[in-house]
């Protein structure tokens, strides 16, 4: 059946279905939730924490294709992206609103995968889906709204503006690999089952470390950011922020070492520049990235510093002979729509 | 310039500059905001207060047409939408964050138009916009989310379901107007120049009943919704949530006077279904709609009354003699995309 021939109002009352066979009682978001779905807006409960909102769209052949992803994906990722902006304050998401546009002649059990992968991701992050609407287009559109709060009791959030001349820069997780899943579905690059797989789940189901960037807030990091449009790109955010400029160790970054083994020199090009990774890039002593890594779950490593002097937002990149390095090096070139 | 020439980080230093200009410390909102554009999230004070959240998207050629409206009333109604829904909650509306996809081709002026309507409706509503994102898509396509609170210390809020057996059913201001607006460029009905003015105005700049919405909640009023669909299907909405059914005299229906002048007998039909007057529809004692009548800046008819039996969201039309009147005698028929 198709969205057309559902209705506006019969594909709303399905969606509310999916989301409604979510709910999960034992969840603080749920708990606070006075009206979700099917009022002129969504209501909760309100309390002293601060507050934090973010909203991202997902376009069709901008942002993903359904040639290479799944309808589940699609609503996993669309998510994904927000949640991340969330964890990179060091908050705790709480409710997401879902702004979906789709053609008539959409599948309904497709908008339906799209909806089961986005409350999957929901289930398992404390996030309730409480609002939305739907509407037609010529192509598919999801914008999701993702609203939270700090996670602590001392309102504290990574903000970008907080580095400091002499912090340690550190990223979480291993870099590279949603941009290995871009080549090979672009570029129909050949890798072996097993590690196609790891490609393609970092491309189109990316992490979200909600957890980590609550340990950065507990343990005392400054500034912080996810990297999505690549780990050049987002340093520079920061140094821009916080007006000083960053030193990055090149053969220190973490490339993810299956990239390493499929895409050999251009590997680091990868980690540099690919983007959309949706790790932790942080600023922090060289004391707390050291309690960081103890108690984290996943791999977190020091990859450069801030510095003084230069251009503000500034990021110069360096080998480990202390020779500068130029991203050109590497062979990979990434262009952005 | 051309949005692609500028840039996305262009573009977004371009709209926060424009955002910024239109701070006022004044307000609420911006006094509680701790971060707006430019960090991963914004952020801002917390408090005790029921919160509110709603999302619509604008989207080009479905939900409006470049030919007849202006970038700076696409904007304007973009928000004008979701403060309504906030209106028929009888809250106060407080922060919006704004997702903006656009061609590279589209103009850097016409997106700055774009924003300074929606800036000058947020400053007249109380509303600071504190995020958003650009992206590029082969459509426009505009998703506003606004959050508010409830605008009394008790908490309460217009819910669809609250509507009892024996409340009167009250609308405020006159209807069929946008409707009128959507005729007259559709199928370029020729009018009066001060006329024409009206209608375009209605549909492309609509009211916001926030003032009204916190009126109803103050004086008692029980369910309320915006009239976005149509009458008939809005007053659905409310028997359907409330499990009841509504009687409406449709003579008793305030048709504007410039429709009826213009439309004859089809006015009323647009009253009842044309939808997009973003009026205030909401059920209350005959005592309460006396006195929401004394208090209120524009007109508050009664209409109808909540009824008992029959099916339930059933809305039966009368006329003034007590026969049954069918929509179709008003010779309108109204085709949604």
């Amino acid at each position: 059946m198709k969205v057309s021939d559902l209705g506006e109002f019969g594909l709303i009352d399905l969606l509310a279905g999916i989301i409604d066979a979510s709910r999960d009682g034992q969840q603080t978001s749920w708990r606070k939730l006075l009206l979700g779905i099917g009022d002129d807006t969504a209501a909760w409960h309100g309390d002293a924490a601060v507050q934090l909102a973010t909203v991202d769209s997902f376009i069709q052949d901008v942002h993903f294709s359904l040639e290479t992803a799944s309808w589940r994906d699609v609503g996993w990722k669309a998510l994904a992206v927000n949640l991340s902006d969330i964890a990179a304050m060091g908050g705790q998401p709480r409710y997401a609103l879902v702004s979906l546009a789709v053609p008539g002649h959409t599948e309904v059990k497709d908008v339906s995968a799209l909806y089961q992968g986005m409350v999957e991701l929901a289930g398992q992050s404390g996030v309730a889906i409480v609002g939305g609407n739907t509407s037609s287009a010529p192509i598919v559109a999801i914008t999701v709204t993702v609203l939270g709060t700090a996670a602590g009791s001392d309102n504290r959030l990574l903000v970008r503006s907080a580095a400091g001349v002499g912090d340690k820069v550190a990223v979480t997780g291993h870099l590279g690999t949603a941009a290995a899943g871009r080549e090979m579905f672009d570029k129909r690059v050949k890798c072996s089952a097993r590690v196609a797989a790891i490609f393609s789940e970092a491309l189109l189901r990316p992490c979200t470390r909600i957890t980590e960037g609550q340990l950065l807030i507990k343990e005392g990091a400054k500034a912080a950011i996810d990297i999505s449009d690549g780990l050049i790109a987002d340093l520079g955010h920061i140094c821009q922020a916080s007006r000083v400029g960053a030193r990055l160790d090149v053969d220190r970054v973490p490339v993810a070492p299956d990239v390493k083994a499929c895409f050999g020199d251009r590997a680091l090009g990868m980690a540099l520049a690919g983007g959309d990774d949706y790790e932790l890039l942080f600023t922090a002593t060289g004391e707390v990235v050291a309690s960081i890594r103890e108690a984290a779950s996943c791999p977190v490593t020091v990859i450069g510093e801030i510095v003084d002097g230069g251009r503000v937002g500034e990021v110069s990149l360096f080998d480990k002979q202390g020779k500068p390095f130029n991203l050109s090096q590497t062979g990979w070139e990434h262009f952005t729509a």
